[in-house]
């Protein structure tokens, strides 16, 4: 059985500050779970509390994996959940924290940009959408919310653990990078020329998603090479930025 | 200075079987009550506790339609609120419950319909790009979330005023009535053909929306003249279904 001590400290990774303390966090539910199982995320311990489940292939992915499965009781479960509905299984997991921009770092693909967006969900719906399209390299500007946040996860169903790499900085930087590197800069603005006029082919692009309410930045829109626009009837004010950003990705994925 | 009583009611909305009662609810926030005021939304009373706003162009709206505004105090807004940070200002309105499909039905347009979505954000999401795209007429099957939900009402940001006809009805009678009038029904699968393959022009077509976990429902795709497919790269087993729904109407908008 698990320790008083070692709940306590698994409540404490829902908030942001502790979670950061040592890049730790707590994954929930069996898909989850056996997808960082099979894409070989750091696990230090699985917890679980539903008897009545087997957890089979969890439990064969951990032992090939030297993971320890350790029993807890439904109140502890509910103690460490962070939903309502808990499978009542849990990952105890080293994340990778986001790192800066620096001379070293080279991207050798095209890149999706977060720029200040500020709610979990849309967030991890959108790191959903990078992983179906194969976009894996993401950069998030300062502002944006946090990339380990248990309801990004949650709505990435997976997509965190198949990620190349990601970079968090300010958008000065994120600018200056790309532009070093002749990326070609692709914004959404309701002033921009329709998505379906623009060529694709044979170019590195970086796409920039801004924030929900006040889109995408002044610096990011100063700084594009493409402004683009999904036609519409106007009758919205503006799609969601999620499915804006569906749409783009689906754009340009077959433009590859 | 509104009643104990009234705000009393008014908080009794939050729950889905007084809303159902007399089809009434509360929307908040300026831009959705504005939103509603354009759209001619039955709109019983304004009620606000912000004396801070001045909320000039919801008064201009309110006086030219006869309606009144009425000030509550602050903990009055805080008890009926169903949000975190609140604006302070709500709308009381009478919504238009989606109605059974009967012989007289007659939609002379493309439809959506949503089979089994449990979800209210998503749902809300994909209301507003259905009205982004114009795409009017929806059809509920009588297990997907509730239309007014406080939560769908939220993120439809006003999609709701924009709709023409609603329905909600049983999966079986659903697929009858398309079958009578020749509609093209459109479901997505894995197993489908890619989107881009599929040509919409001149066809009066019904796309089929399924529930977050469990997808099309077996009925639907039995149903089916066209499954489509959203090319991937197989890391994700599925996208959202709001991002397909997304991709999906972008495409079949182009056809129009």
């Amino acid at each position: 059985m698990i320790t008083k001590k070692e709940i306590k400290y698994l409540s404490s990774l829902k908030q942001k500050k502790n979670r950061l303390l040592n890049n730790e966090m707590l994954i929930e539910g069996s898909k989850l779970i056996l997808d960082a199982l099979k894409h070989k995320q750091h696990i230090k311990k699985i917890i679980y509390s539903n008897k009545d489940s087997n957890f089979n292939e969890i439990r064969t992915y951990a032992k090939q994996n030297n993971i320890n499965m350790e029993l807890c009781s439904k109140k502890d479960s509910e103690r460490i959940s962070d939903t309502k509905n808990s499978q009542q299984i849990f990952g105890h997991i080293n994340f990778k924290s986001p790192t800066k921009i620096n001379e070293n770092t080279i991207i050798n693909d095209n890149i999706i940009i977060i720029d200040g967006i500020s709610d979990p969900g849309n967030m991890g719906t959108i790191l959903r959408t990078c992983s179906w399209f194969g976009f894996y390299n993401i950069i998030l500007t300062n502002d944006s919310v946090e990339l380990f946040n248990p309801k990004t996860v949650r709505s990435g169903m997976g997509a965190h653990f198949h990620l190349a790499h990601t970079y968090k900085d300010s958008i000065d930087n994120i600018i200056k990078f790309l532009k070093n590197y002749n990326y070609e800069i692709i914004v959404t603005a309701l002033k921009g020329e329709n998505i379906n006029k623009y060529n694709t082919k044979n170019k590195k692009w970086a796409l920039i998603l801004g924030n929900e309410a006040h889109g995408v930045s002044k610096k990011s829109i100063d700084s594009a090479n493409t402004i683009i626009n999904i036609d519409g009837e106007k009758t919205m004010e503006s799609l969601n930025v999620a499915e804006a950003a569906s749409i783009i990705m689906h754009y340009l994925y077959q433009g590859k």
